[in-house]
């Protein structure tokens, strides 16, 4: 029992960490962004909790949740994970859902960063036409299915369209962009990246049309960047 | 006596803390934006003092008025709350005039955010094609009329829009957007999302049209962000 | 003497600091763009160093001029004012020829500020579509010429555009804006506020047109602005 | 050999220090950028780690390469410079092989800035329609081949391009921009400038044609910026 409570105690203080992050690349504005992890081992999830600004986060202010989102504490002295007064991000299903269903998903990113927003407000998955998509996402990225927060709607919509993908990355239509990884510092890599090509060819786009790259290409960068090159 | 001077030391603080939001999300240049918050159970507000940049905000420089604009002091003994030297914002009127017809508005906010802007300079209201957008604003956010600064032609035509509307922001035509919340800090959140969404939305529809949602679906998300999820 | 001393020492501690004004609303990139003063009641002005990045200004490190762009030194001690291993910026001539011809400009700004520079590069005026320009510009921002560095060309340019406006920034084709002011604080303002509208009509015209606003009332705007507001 | 271990020191330091001007202005995320140098009078370059975020960046992680990027070690005492966890930079052959071909070339930089790399998506060349550009670029910035990672192709294709051309910059196509200059300082603000007129020229292209600027007029700000004025 010990062993897992310093390996909570870590992933808290990683997960709190990874937040600023998102602030940094302006991928979130007020409270809008979310960063969970899995705690490897065992039917648990690490996630920001509600309503709480990037400026106040703290890790002892994550909160701890099985894999159905109910927020649980360390075990029957009260409160030792839990927040009394804390409620996981109402993003938290589909977090969980993920790792229910991908078990080789260690942390999930959501935000609702600019460009890759505006993509999934048209429906329109980005074309690969950067060698670091390439490299980072091996073709392009996805539009997953409208779907309404409340049920498991949205991490189906998810797991369903980054099954049968090469990307981390998924943009829900109309709602914005999850992102997935081996691990949460992936995973927030990953929602950077997403931006950063949503926003480039999206500029390349305003004024003609981008040249393709031949999908052998893109598997050739994606094959060495995931591979050889070690990642 | 003593309970309101409490009270509105801590207005002036919080009013003046706040003005740091507009400058962390970019919504403002120079002086060119202002928040102010009612004192709850009196015919008093707080406001931004004129042409001081946003650097050298102390709460001690934050105006009190009467719900007329015109500068209080606290008692008979000079200048508690005055400021000899500084006047309330250019914008107090409008603000002012909001407090007086609106008795659930606890704070308000005013900027010339761009992406905001924008859409007051065509006189276009922005669709709701964003689940945040459903969230926070539940439908479109309006235009205002047109109005010359001077008389009660600007919060008039404040007053007039947001009634009849979901939404805490609407763009007064040429002009820019002022947001009201239940306090000033969810009068800001309502500022930042504004030009949130009018960034993203503009985005998007750069490059084709945003796929509409259901004003069904776009109930529900209010309904639940407002109500059940507890804001 | 002594006098003369102080006030400009004064002088370069002002233009010294207006040049973190330049980059935090990100207006300059690399050392391009400057700011300098006149020094009333003589022949001198002080402009920043050619080459010098931003983050390396000091303000004994700003020049002293006459005003014809000539390096002077306070005294015949060698070097009270001089530095001379610095050279004023490459665009002091510019500045000079302003200050010769406009006795009451106190202050001139250049940059290449990215959305006004956009506008110089179409040779082609913001139109006054924004209550915040009829208050500051009192109309369109003008183009003034295409002309070479090397000799008065620019000078003459931004003189001859802007003695003919109300406006405080004339674009130079091609080229970016100048801006003037009675001060060098209101000439930061105006080119401040001159991106801030530039970039805001920009966007406002990507997507339609914006509405125009009748001349009658940018005079209005624009006269209570400068007079009955007391700027 | 101990003039030369304090040449390496110098420049591991500057290299180092270099990569804070690609942060602040915004041309990299993550680890998607890098700086190198040649060690003057050595077949040794000087380039980032890969992989290392830039807040971790430090001296003694720079890798010291031979000039076909094959790290090398100090002296015969193990690790005086190597890094024995570190690899060089993934675009180290890149870099090397300008080095090779280009004997005056000091300086290499590559990023993936936005708008730069929005025009090579295209494989459009930047034309010159600012002063500036005449100035630092002396006509337009040129497209390069497309060119996969993993052997000799990307540098043949900078060498080539650059070879025909007064500019520092070379936009690889479907990939990004790659700048030279005589230090690494140089080619630093190579990298600034290129993505600043790649953003300018596009939003003046966004609303219609920029004017040109007769190549005659563009030879004269080049050579007046390059020699006359002593860069």
């Amino acid at each position: 029992m010990s062993a897992l409570l310093d390996t909570v105690a870590r992933i808290r203080a990683e997960v709190c960490a990874l937040h600023s992050e998102l602030t940094r690349y302006g991928l979130v504005v007020w409270t809008a962004g979310n960063v969970s992890a899995r705690v490897p081992g065992h039917d648990l999830m690490v996630i920001k909790p509600s309503g709480v600004s990037y400026d106040a986060l703290a890790p002892g202010l994550m909160v701890v949740t099985d894999l159905h989102g109910v927020p649980v504490s360390g075990d029957e002295t009260a409160g030792e994970w839990g927040n009394p007064d804390l409620s996981p991000s109402s993003d938290t299903a589909a977090h969980a859902y993920v790792y229910r269903n991908m078990p080789d998903v260690g942390g999930v990113v959501h935000t609702h960063s600019t460009y890759a927003t505006a993509w999934a407000a048209r429906g329109e998955e980005i074309p690969c036409v950067l060698t670091m998509m390439g490299d980072e996402f091996g073709g392009t990225i996805p539009i997953g299915p409208f779907a309404l927060i409340g049920d498991d709607s949205i991490g189906q919509g998810i797991v369903e369209t980054l099954k049968n993908s090469n990307s981390p990355a998924v943009l829900m239509q109309n709602h914005g962009p999850f992102t997935i990884g081996k691990n949460p510092r992936e995973a927030v890599k990953a929602a950077v990246m997403c931006e950063e090509v949503a926003r480039t060819v999206h500029i390349a786009r305003q004024l003609g049309e981008p040249l393709p790259i031949d999908q052998a290409k893109i598997d050739s960068l994606h094959d060495r960047y995931q591979n050889v090159y070690g990642r």
